[in-house]
């Protein structure tokens, strides 16, 4: 940048990005202000947020520095997704936008079709989206691009992720935690974060909490949270070369530390630069229009001239601001941008659009999966014969996978709980708990490099997870399922981004995004209600069907065909929820492929109605009520030998929906061999039965389905009691189908009221003892 | 404390606590051991986490000396709920368990009930609720301590809230976000925070990270925050007493500040102090069993020795070291309390557990809601007649209630949003929006003492809110719709404590939490996907139905009625779904109130088969839907003028259950009356159709509903097209009713053909304008 237009205000270049932002906001036509300014050239709806566009130009313009004078491999992910026009801007500048499409070349025509699709039905919408190139994170929900951006640099050593936080996004939960990712930031395998806190001061109408504290609040709280502050003051007239100076500076800071600890000479708590920068709120746009001060002020947030179509007073400002930038100094007369313009671009493959990561679905390399078959149980003596903690046979298999990309470097578990407690703690043998501060005596299995992250921050793992995907790689998110629910609106989003990725052609699929939700709710009659609660399950389900599963594997057999599918899978998010402590085993891994390929079968050695019709079925979902349909199953066999039961175990819970409802939905004509058309069906299910009712809606006679689950009820019981609340034994379900039977009988009507009865029973002695009794801790299907 | 006792180790009182604490969580008899320990004075399952046990005693026992030696008004909020044993023991030993139950009596055989008790059947829980006297916030779900002390702490100028906040919960986003609330604690009007952050190390297997902090980092953290950090390390051999002193310090501090800020004073940026508190993880446990290091380490996170009833060295090693504490010496032999021991607490009223402001139901006053009528609107000419944007209505009445509390300082608006985007500035007429930290020119109504309480953190607002309510207060949380969700789980926790509340019969029920959902998603077509997502209220159908309504009033006279009712409610979540721009108005106050009385009823002016029976139903919740089904009523009747059809709009949307679902549900005979036994029934919704169908589940032939709603299609567009994306579009609606006749013509069929053709050219239109065609925009209701 030379004295000379740093004398004359900004660079040339972030004119060029100010004005082209400015025009996309505001033209439909003239867009290069060939002539005066009119109405018509306005659009009619005025849409985006110029208050942070300048700001982020500045980000822009000063990585484009850092990547022609240093080569830095650099990803930029934008917080503040509403400032969407100056990313559109610099990319359309730098040429990205027309390798993409050539409609939007560096002319007029191209910047009027750019213009014309900002915002209009099939253009690019108001927010970041995957549609745009370059582009990782929307940043339409505030919070998460922080994490995200940890998560994008985790094993890419050289890469330089910089990340905007805008000071409204700062205030919120989730960023505020994740400021301590550095923590798990190893300077040796992993890239860097480069965050950039823009303060421009204002939200709609309020200033922002951040820009009411002082440059030594700021550096205290960032100092404390271990990093490298420094605070950049770009609110003077001309703005960029004290943001490019210190942009250049961190990336001396950062890559000397990089330097020094992978030449072995480790530090000890390694602070990273970040960058404080302050600037005018909306720069450039008029400092007051009909009285009201606009640059600088709250007034500038969004459209700061939202009548300039029909108010010609705030038409004639708005040209005069455009003029402002003499885009005749900026385009040729083809609007072509000056030379002066884009001498401030990289090379071609270095500039930010370009950036591989941002659409990692073209890095990401299938994973190298273990076969299963060492893992897998046998059941020499049918179902029932052998024992198993689930989770703990996946560690098993987890581990093998762990250390089959020890070189490779991309796959990692994230978990707000802690794989010891989840039983997946084997494959802490393959790798380390990533933590880079020192630790006191007593911590086990850390190590900087390792590749399982733990915290006490589901929105953490989360963001990390997403950024480590979103960028080429794997992962698992196992956690506990009743805290899932802290990250529903983080999983919303996700979902929004992968449906919007379907529908850009040139976007690769990126490896799916599957949570393990362990610690069920059903047992932690320890830990009491507030540990209860399968939520999340039905928060997915309320998502695009094209982008959700949820699988519900009723053994470890089970659990390691879902995951060997699911870690081969990509563009999906789906929820497995599994048992950490032992249980019996039902099938073996043939049977367990064939059930899990069905998504729902017919376990015919569990009912009694062969192959045949059957009067009832006993159906079930989730490891749980396997178990305690199986008892029931059990009981009726006992008691009722005559009655023809079909038993149904469903493992893919989606199919149950009808096919044009979900994708994974079973044919009309296999759930009619399973369910019938009207046979009363008892479905007993590890969830909220809500969640099942609105998946049937569609099929046959769906109030034939009498679904049991969880209802709400729960306390620090015992495992029978929390069932019994919830109406979910074995005596309620067996109850529950006689009632359903078409044969009301004295003799159905008896046993009803006898397991009614013993039920209750069994609560009085649990009651006296504070245990379940043997009879329901001992049981065990007689095969 | 004497120097004696400081000598020999902790304090009387704190060792009785200990003691107290771990017979809680190990024995069911012979619980002052009174003769040798055998395996069956220990209970059959072990739960509770001692590990942050004693540092919570040793809080207790600061905030007893606090109250006896300052007679300060101390609330305790702990954010490590498992340490539930703690509590009991500090509420066992200070009468609180006693006075509300004298089974629980300071004896032997008291001990000996409150033990049996603690985590059994019908007992208490394992960790803190609603049963536990003095308590505002179970802690099982971590993160919300500390905005919910906050809560607590506001508008009572002369109560202390003391918080624990565990180094696990601290890496949580909510806790992190809430250290910024000092920005919003006016030292005149509220009262002070004092939280404590208890450092003792661990987690289940790894350390914190707050525990891998320096002195430094954790002292700039929160000077960063706004804070006045003090260290106290109790890691010593005799823990209590710098704990005491320095919260008896931080008190001076406090008061001091209260003191000269209510002289006239102001502090510019007052430094509150907070404590952070190094203990040593589950002091007092045994240095090692069997080899493993306990005392100190995560060993001690959970329950120590897990295995004491069955393995006889973890048996002896209980037996000494509850003798350790040297239970003789602490109480009598009837098991009372020894008076060294009583000596450490404060007189009866000032006690921990009397804390009035814990069971806020009993301070409550139901608010001065001022009349509706004069902000009703008139509709002379009929439905459809006038025009007004609900919220802004909403905002004129807020308004009056605002002024009407002045005095009483006993109701709040928290928001992530802005009032002035949710047009309901007008509030800012009466206060002004909190905030303490010295602003920059142009910032608009903030007032320290403002009790509109505006961040970007929704985490926060519920957070406070909920601290405020439990406490006896009464506030609204206006907040955009589709980021509701990032609540979801904390909506579901406070469900839990509410359910749970109503259980215990000495709690007072609280002012109910209302959600105003505004910023719907149908209105966010500009603002984009992110910002389109309906999903909070599908989640709260999932709560206990006991605790819940959701709410769909379609104009300001339906939103004035509910909100007046919702604000003089107690004991509930709900959500009200409203919109804030300009529409046109249904029902003038009188209809609106027989309307929301009936929670469903018929609109015969709006339908075309009168009082009679009726061919179809086309029904509606939500005001986006209710326009779009009107639309669709008026070509209906244009074009089908024969058609019997009748209209039906829903306000309470939880009427659409069976009664025996929800209290809400309407009778089985009115619901006959508006929707037949098999008529077919469209019906719009202003969520995503799965929570209609959810609910409708055992009502006759549910599925003759053909619900429409949300289902997961957007983008920035227009608004006509974002409803046509999900299928929403009146010619939807009509063509969809259509297909549903039970009279399949040769002129049903073209008339759909028609509509469907329609709305494809419309939505040509709008793609070649931008803007939505004069024929959606200026369509009226015809009257």
């Amino acid at each position: 940048m030379s004295a000379q237009s740093r004398a004359a205000g900004p660079s040339p270049y972030v004119r060029a990005a100010d004005y082209v932002a400015a025009a996309l906001i505001f033209l439909r036509d003239n867009v290069l202000l060939a002539e005066a300014l009119r109405p018509e050239h306005v659009k009619p709806r005025l849409l985006g947020h110029w208050g942070s566009c300048p700001g982020i130009t500045l980000v822009h313009a000063a990585l484009n520095a850092l990547v022609r004078e240093r080569g830095a491999d650099v990803l930029l992910v934008t917080g503040p997704g509403h400032g969407a026009p100056a990313i559109h801007a610099n990319l359309w500048l730098e040429g990205t936008h027309e390798r993409h499409d050539p409609a939007l070349a560096r002319t007029g025509a191209g910047l009027r079709e750019l213009a014309r699709r900002y915002c209009a039905p099939d253009g690019f919408p108001s927010h970041l989206s995957p549609a745009v190139p370059g582009t990782l994170h929307e940043g339409g929900e505030l919070g998460y691009a922080l994490a995200t951006a940890v998560g994008a640099a985790l094993d890419a050593p050289d890469r330089v992720v910089a990340c905007v936080v805008g000071d409204g996004e700062a205030e919120t939960g989730p960023t505020a935690a994740a400021w301590h990712s550095t923590k798990f930031l190893d300077p040796v395998t992993c890239g860097a974060v480069l965050p950039v806190l823009h303060l421009n001061g204002y939200k709609i109408s309020s200033p922002t909490l951040f820009a009411t504290m002082t440059d030594e609040e700021l550096t205290a709280l960032f100092r404390g949270h271990g990093w490298d502050p420094r605070i950049v003051d770009e609110t003077g007239p001309a703005p960029g070369a004290a943001l490019t100076t210190a942009v250049l500076d961190a990336h001396t800071t950062l890559r000397e530390l990089q330097r020094r600890a992978r030449a072995g000479d480790l530090p000890v708590r390694p602070a990273w630069p970040m960058i404080v920068l302050r600037t005018l709120k909306g720069a450039g746009a008029p400092a007051e229009v009909e009285g009201t001060p606009i640059e600088g002020t709250f007034h500038s947030h969004q459209v700061p001239l939202p009548d300039a179509r029909e108010d010609p007073e705030q038409l004639k400002a708005l040209e005069s601001w455009l003029r402002s930038y003499r885009p005749e100094e900026l385009f040729d007369e083809e609007g072509r941008p000056a030379p002066e313009v884009l001498a401030a671009l990289p090379e071609p493959d270095g500039l930010i659009g370009a950036q591989p990561a941002a659409n990692g679905g073209r890095l990401r390399r299938p994973l190298p999966l273990p076969p299963l078959a060492p893992y897998a149980l046998a059941l020499p003596d049918g179902p029932g014969s052998a024992t198993a903690g689930p989770t703990r046979v996946l560690g098993d298999w987890l581990t093998e996978l762990t250390e089959a990309t020890a070189e490779r470097r991309d796959f990692r578990i994230v978990s707000p709980d802690e794989l010891a407690s989840n039983k997946l703690d084997a494959v802490l043998e393959a790798t380390g708990r990533a933590y880079v501060w020192p630790v006191e005596e007593y911590a086990e299995d850390l190590d900087r490099g390792g590749r399982v992250m733990e915290t006490l921050s589901e929105h953490n793992c989360q963001g990390w997870l997403q950024g480590y995907l979103l960028s080429g790689r794997h992962g698992l998110f196992p956690t506990y399922e009743a805290f899932a629910s802290i990250v529903d609106s983080m999983a919303n989003q996700y979902a929004k981004w992968l449906k919007m990725s379907r529908e850009v052609p040139w976007r690769a699929p990126v490896s799916s995004l599957t949570y393990l939700l362990t610690s069920e709710g059903w047992r932690q009659e320890h830990n009491g209600y507030s540990h209860q609660g399968p939520g999340f399950i039905s928060n997915l389900l309320d998502r695009n069907s094209t982008v959700t599963g949820v699988y519900l594997p009723p053994d470890a057999n089970t659990l390691l065909v879902t995951m060997e599918r699911l870690l081969d899978e990509t563009g999906k998010i789906n929820a497995v929820v599994a048992g950490k402590h032992d249980a019996a085993q039902w099938l073996d891994l043939d049977a367990a492929r064939a059930h899990c390929r069905a998504g729902a079968s017919s376990w015919t050695w569990a009912g009694t109605a062969g192959d045949g019709p059957a009067e009832a079925v006993l159906a079930c979902a989730g490891g749980i009520p396997t178990v305690e349909s199986l008892a029931a199953a059990d009981l009726l066999r006992r008691d009722l030998p005559d009655a023809r039961i079909r038993f149904v175990n469903i493992v893919d819970l989606c199919a149950l929906a009808p096919p044009d409802r979900h994708p994974h939905g079973m044919s009309p004509e296999r759930f009619h061999d399973l369910f019938g058309e009207d046979t009363p069906v008892v479905l007993d299910f590890h969830g909220y039965p809500s969640a099942v009712h609105q998946l049937l809606h569609g099929r046959p006679r769906p109030d034939r389905f009498h679904v049991r689950g969880y209802v709400e009820e729960g306390t620090t019981t015992t495992p029978y009691d929390l069932l019994a609340l919830n109406g979910t034994t074995r005596h309620d379900l067996a109850r529950t189908l006689l009632r359903h039977l078409d044969r009301p009988s004295g003799r159905t009507r008896r046993l009803a009221d006898r397991y009614a009865h013993h039920r209750d029973e069994l609560r009085r002695e649990l009651r006296r003892t504070g245990e379940d009794p043997a009879e329901i801790t001992a049981w065990r299907w007689p095969g």
